[in-house]
């Protein structure tokens, strides 16, 4: 296994970017898909297990002599991609304080988007913190749904935070990034239903669709006028008066469990939830 | 005004103290309430509007002669507690970065527990971190709660974290802190509810109750074996399978808006909700 111990090393300058968030120095502008560090022995066989092998695979050299659960990550990856890092400069690559002394460089996937969106799926517009994006997703993945879209302007998907609050749903879930949803429109074969705090309808007066893009918008300014004209249905969640409204990955929470009791759990739809195996 | 322009000052040395989340160094033990410093105008807005003067407003002294909403917000103060700090001493008191150049030193509000606990509320047995504690809050403002328990062990509600993500929910609740959640219940009017993961019933399939105590458990290990056995329903959030569990808050509000379904706007409760003022 190939040893890095200088600060001053080009691979490790480059895995520093990385973990910082920053742009890939050695990226071919061509390329789909972000380069990201990976950090964590349960984040890392995740990905292992579904996504197959990393670029490089990061390991405290110190930790990895004595850590069995790293040692069985690292005797599954073909030695090549193997480096070893002086425990400072794989300290350093930390994002969580406490690292664990693995990380993987993998390229963010970039599935590729359906032709027609008939699906049950979520649409992030412009949504800013990585901990609700992350929440949303985990939320999406919880409610059975199998796609997210999301548009420029919102938190990148696998950045570390995004990682952390998403809690695995990211690999529950195809997650196309960089979408511009007005255009996806076109493509839609579902209802387009729009969360929204006026001229809409109360989520319980009216049966939901079995299969829609629920559309949630940025923290501040909701979801884009453009959009919400397009919406085949605009929906609020009925809350007490005079507070702030809810958080949007708790709103995107109630209004996907409202959908699935409608359709699931509800005694007359019981039958053909199990049925489609949700 | 009195101006404040050394580090050294006494007073500015408490309050970074206070500002880091420290414990008050002039506090008394015996005091109720611990210190906390509110930033921004819309906080210390709102602090003065629901819970009226601040002990002391801290003001960057050279914002404060340029702003105007600054002036408006110190000619309501008694100037004795307004004191101005040079801007550099200002800045390093501020924990979200770009701070607006106003602070409340204030006690945080220790309401009296009730003898009885006969009103719907949460129960927080551990929830460690702020983002969750503060959603959790805002989450039960909007669904009409007013009343907050959070045992030993609970992110400090009144800290910035905390009061940042519950976007003012803190005005709407009464919260308690450092409440034996086990000796509460012998208080408890109204059925005590439990999320749960096993050993527990559907969400849909049980009329919830109208009122009751909804307790919400650590991140990791969920609530504690102890209350879990006093709780008179277990419920849980049936999801799709294979996924990670939702976040804590959200599912905090999936429980507490399907129980405002069914008893504010379902058809046949309809009336009753509007009744209740809820």
């Amino acid at each position: 296994m190939k040893l890095v111990s200088s600060r001053d090393n080009p691979l490790y300058k480059r895995l520093l970017k990385v973990a910082g968030g920053k742009r890939d120095p050695a990226a071919d502008r061509s390329e789909a898909g972000y380069r990201v560090l990976l950090e964590g022995i349960h984040l890392c066989q995740s990905w292992l297990e579904h996504a197959g092998e990393p670029e490089l695979a990061l390991f405290d050299a110190l930790r990895l002599e004595s850590h069995e659960e790293l040692r069985a990550l690292a005797r599954k990856l073909r030695s090549e991609a193997c480096i070893g890092l002086d425990p400072r400069l794989a300290a350093g690559l930390s994002q969580v304080g406490h690292g664990q002394g693995v990380y993987f460089l993998v390229r963010a996937p970039a599935p590729e988007q359906p032709a027609r969106i008939d699906h049950n799926c979520i649409w992030l517009d412009r949504i800013q913190d990585p901990g609700n994006v992350g929440t949303l997703l985990r939320t999406a993945a919880a409610a059975g749904l199998r796609h997210a879209y999301l548009s420029p302007g919102c938190a990148a998907a696998w950045s570390a935070k995004v990682l952390r609050s998403a809690q695995g749903a990211h690999f529950a879930l195809s997650i196309h990034e960089h979408v511009d949803l007005q255009a996806a429109c076109d493509r839609l074969r579902v209802p387009l239903v729009a969360t929204a705090l006026s001229d809409a309808a109360s989520l319980y007066a009216a049966q939901l669709p079995r299969d829609c893009a629920w559309v949630l918008g940025n923290e501040g300014q909701g979801v884009a006028a453009e959009l919400l004209a397009r919406a085949d249905l605009r929906v609020f969640v009925p809350q007490a008066e005079n507070v702030e409204s809810l958080n949007v990955a708790v709103a995107a929470g109630v209004c996907l469990f409202e959908q699935r009791r409608q359709w699931v759990h509800s005694p007359r739809n019981a039958s053909a939830g199990r049925s489609a195996g949700v």
